[in-house]
């Protein structure tokens, strides 16, 4: 085993007060990697001796090792010991350059309140898949070709239109191809006007909350549930409750006073149920009585392997009360950030507004080679050749942890719960899995309230049948111990 | 001429409470003209007519009609009279299919109170550009094909690592072109990590709003000015401070209590003036002391054509209180969106946590083709090339206004103001170009105080030589009556 780096060691530069302890820290190893001062393989100091040796809480530390463990500079992983990585690509050492120049002078500008806010950018995780890597497609398997030829055939009769501009909710041709595609394959109810395309979930959450809730409003949230859109309600000041789940989903909430709901009934994210027509019905009527409106998240759902699709909330409800969300950043591709709202046509208006006040409309040419690969037939066949794969990965997937895991039998999505062996804790098994190269992420870390069984996320899409088997092999090793 | 249409024959539907005025009465005159009741050329109900008939004021039916107008529905204008356009592009009746579905129900959605401060979106104008159209560049002139193969290529050789994301702040390669651009060009002093990506300046308006001011605290901003600023402020809820100009630009405020200071100082929006050096360094004094951060929108200063470039604000400032955006969609095209904004090193964590909230990062495929543009000499040679037309197309204008109207020499940009001869109101004066096919804006339309003299915003960089000329000709017809 390399010898453990000793925190003095590395002249760690004196804190600026200014500077939070965390990035301060990143900074300060970050610049011993790249300086060569720690070197590929060396160990870290351990979190505990570093927070002692530093005077800094642990939760500093981890931050710190966290966030250069998703950048690639290190590897392992904090319960096992964390390494500098042996192979630095170059990306890193570009990327180098493109820090901020250092903070001259102490922090002087007072911020808003919703700066205040916002958690810190988790660090861009730039690395290629692997098991069991979720909320993503098979990035290798996505045809560019097809793409890059329908992009090129647009681009060659570009239009001047094209070049000007296009509605504030976007793209007519393309929000009438959603709108069809929505009709006939999700059971939306909606015309092409009630259509809003914007970046991506974050994005259309971050929309509704800036139009529909004040500070102070209540928002009731699944729990488990995703985060990220906790962090989106929580940055504009509302106050999240948490409703716990059952085997038909999502619980009615108790409270009256919630001006928005948010779901994903199509597959529950994280555990993966898909809600029972009842309860869509239940928590309609809850709606209903109580004036709240409901956020439906389909985040995924395009990937249905068995069981029968059951109605979209929205196409439940007969009152106008539900903001239908999809994307296709997690179909087709996740820097392509596309993504679509079903607005009630009560609210158009007032998204064109938002939408015209802010950024004018999404990128033109982008919607246009979008507009063109569905309307084309190319979207539905990707669609279908996809579902054949990831169904094949997903029974890879149930094959391989039969005896080890017991996986929630999903029916659509690109990502299922894992619930592990007694005796076993989910965060310290993920820091196994990750010195072993494996992500699972602790279901815990979706979750708000203590979960009745230790539980990790696992996705099947992103890697083929050999990776997901090494994965489980590597658990296997991990659960042996 | 056209009998005038009485506005009983248009069978005005019955208004419903819960939709707005003018929106009603845009939505029956359209409704009218797509059914063919009222028919190409007909001219449609005087405004005083109308107001009393329908017992409506008069600015809700001029809101009806100029959106109606600047959809291509009408042509004319409220002076001279209005009439429904002779030939109703496809475009519009295909648009007709795109609209929402009728609001069933009363208004019964709470919303914010961003949301109740949002202006009403204007109805994006998809006419081809006349003369004097501003703010756009020569889009007949934009090198389409090379666009196209520059696109091409990056698309053939997309790699995973482009199809999974970016950081939040924008794609490294293009914030270090853009940071290289700004350094050797405007006088920035900056490096790639300051750099944020966004798609416009009202985007960067919004960003800076929101993690900068609460609602309450006070905006100073020039007046006349760029008000789609003022519309980002005040949905916000911020206090607007207008400053008067002068002939060195923007006058320092009074007000030592504002929290920001937006200003356009290499070519003033919208009058043209540069600001001198001793008026910069006073506004950088004044942020000093105040505290206040400054917001320099760098819009169009691309194209220099006479006159020393002055340093920027940004490249003055030693103290971190500047924050400098530029755009290329008016030197590329608009549709395109992408914009940027240079971040004090002490908020860049800030604006990052922002965007990786709501949107993750811009479009990466976008942002690819853009640094490629850059970095294979494109940029640079499409600015040298258009800042010769666009010198052309400026010389074209001063010519042909000599003794019509009196023209600001402007040094740089893309548009100028022009001064009335006494006598001549500005809005009647661009209502009767209006009625031959000429768009002037009105500066009082850029302005909350009144203005010493009556002018109109020209641009000339979007029509050719000839169309300039037309477009002065038909000035000179309205000016001799």
């Amino acid at each position: 085993m390399a010898r453990q780096t000793d925190a003095f060691d590395l002249m760690l530069p004196p804190r600026d007060a200014d500077v939070p302890a965390y990035r301060w820290l990143y900074d300060a190893l970050r610049a011993a990697i790249l300086e060569g001062r720690l070197r590929p393989g060396a160990r870290l100091p351990g979190t505990r001796d570093l927070a002692r040796q530093a005077d800094l809480s642990r939760g500093t530390i981890v931050s710190a090792f966290e966030q250069l463990h998703a950048e690639g500079y290190v590897e392992g992983s904090v319960g096992s010991g964390t390494y500098v990585s042996k192979v630095l690509p170059d990306d890193l050492l570009k990327a180098a350059r493109v820090k901020p120049r250092t903070v001259e002078r102490g922090g002087t500008v007072r911020v808003s309140a919703y700066a205040t806010r916002l958690p810190p950018a988790p660090a861009f995780d730039a690395r290629k898949p692997r098991a069991f890597r979720t909320d993503l497609p098979a990035l290798d398997l996505f045809p560019t070709t097809l793409w890059t030829q329908v992009a090129a055939k647009r681009l060659r009769r570009l239009s001047m239109n094209l070049l000007l501009g296009t509605e504030p909710l976007g793209y007519p041709p393309l929000r009438t191809a959603i709108a069809d595609y929505l009709t006939a394959s999700r059971g939306v109810k909606c015309d092409a006007g009630q259509i809003a395309v914007v970046s991506g979930t974050p994005d259309a959450l971050d929309l509704v909350s800036r139009l529909l809730l004040d500070r102070g409003d209540r928002v009731c949230m699944e729990d488990p549930g995703y985060q990220g859109a906790v962090r989106v309600f929580e940055s504009v000041g509302a106050k999240v409750h948490a409703a716990p789940l059952d085997e038909q989903g999502m619980k009615v909430p108790r409270v009256r006073d919630a001006r928005l709901l948010y779901v994903t009934p199509a597959h529950q994210f994280p555990l993966g149920m898909t809600m029972t027509l009842a309860r869509r019905l239940e928590l309609l009527e809850w709606a209903r009585t109580s004036g709240a409106l409901l956020f439906e998240d389909d985040y995924d759902s395009e990937y249905r392997y068995s069981g029968r699709p059951v109605p979209s909330l929205q196409g439940l409800d007969s009152a106008g009360r539900v903001l239908f969300s999809g994307t296709f950043n997690k179909v087709l591709f996740p820097s392509l950030r596309i993504a679509y709202l079903v607005v009630p046509p009560e609210l158009v208006d007032r998204f064109a507004a938002a939408l015209a006040v802010t950024r004018r409309h999404a990128p033109l040419l982008d919607q246009a080679v979008l507009c063109d690969f569905i309307t084309e037939g190319h979207f539905g066949r990707h669609l279908r050749r996809m579902r054949q794969i990831y169904a094949e990965r997903l029974s890879v997937l149930m094959e391989s942890a039969r005896g080890l895991l017991e996986v929630s039998d999903v029916e659509a999505g690109l990502q299922t719960a894992a619930w592990l062996p007694a005796g076993f804790e989910a965060e310290s098994f993920a820091s196994a899995a990750a010195a072993r190269g494996v992500e699972v992420t602790p279901l815990s870390r979706h979750s708000r309230r203590a979960l009745p069984r230790e539980g990790v996320h696992l996705g099947f899409a992103a890697v083929d049948a050999r990776e997901i088997r090494r994965g489980m092999r590597e658990l296997a090793m991990v659960l042996a111990r």
